[in-house]
């Protein structure tokens, strides 16, 4: 502990994974003096998240048959 | 916020993703009379859910070899 | 399983936690076809949540300070 | 989404929160070039905690016994 | 990492919680072989709980009235 | 309810799983004298979680080109 879980949209690029994680663990240690930070990414596919009542994978094709 | 996060099993057929989504948002708005909600669709192998003391994986084989 | 967790502001009515829980149970149990369904209400104060870099805490002040 | 969850020990300073919340959130922001990112930080008494086999609160204790 | 969250009622013996916190360490080490394993104990209110669709706080009361 | 979510890498053999869920499940009845207790398994790849601000996935190539 701490541990922070960032539930998000798939990331397919290691690069924003490695800042992501460096970026929050400095910012966590800065807040608690803790050095022992787990960050854990969760990727979910656009089927599976909804916001606002439809699901994002709806909201894409909607955005592009416009 | 509010955030919902449905812990289940597989979901082949979106469309039963698209009325959860819908069906969970209307309750959850009707309840804070916030519309920002997300909902995340967490779908579970059966290996790696536990019921009980038991794998559900286990006791699907159990069930087909009876 | 299937087990939904709710984040969202405290919710002071308890009639509101009923109504919250029988329609998403009714929801959940249309989806999956399972019926033992667990779902968690997570009440978190305005100083624990932020929304765009802001507390939701400060949002309320700035509003009241308006 | 993206939301954030940070299961940490308690924080009594807001000022804390604040500087957590808006570090955060600038760091997710930059990552997934989404701006409605949340925020939930999750207080955890040292009862309710263990770290390797053993719960904080005893380790406090056996700190300040020495 | 592992970290494992337990989702319970409340739980107002902390020997209690020391053994649950022992115990699930010492199976989450034998399976992993990993020794850093953290535990977080959440304690949710009868009235943020549903069950089959019922507040757990319902059940209560329906069961001491009989 | 109880809900056990365990938060590890990714766990190949399923023999294990069926341990880590037995033996996790034993201590959580005992701890709180209530059966129905579901385990969640949450593998998480390494290049998906971050510890002390570094990739798991960065660690092992680190180590493998030592």
């Amino acid at each position: 502990m701490p541990t922070v879980t960032v539930e998000g949209p798939i990331l397919r690029d290691i690069e924003k994974k490695r800042s992501l994680v460096k970026g929050i663990t400095d910012v966590v240690v800065e807040t608690y003096g803790i050095e022992h930070v787990t960050v854990l990414i969760k990727e979910n596919p656009p089927e599976n998240v909804g916001a606002g009542g439809t699901l994002i994978a709806d909201r894409h094709r909607a955005r592009e048959s416009d």
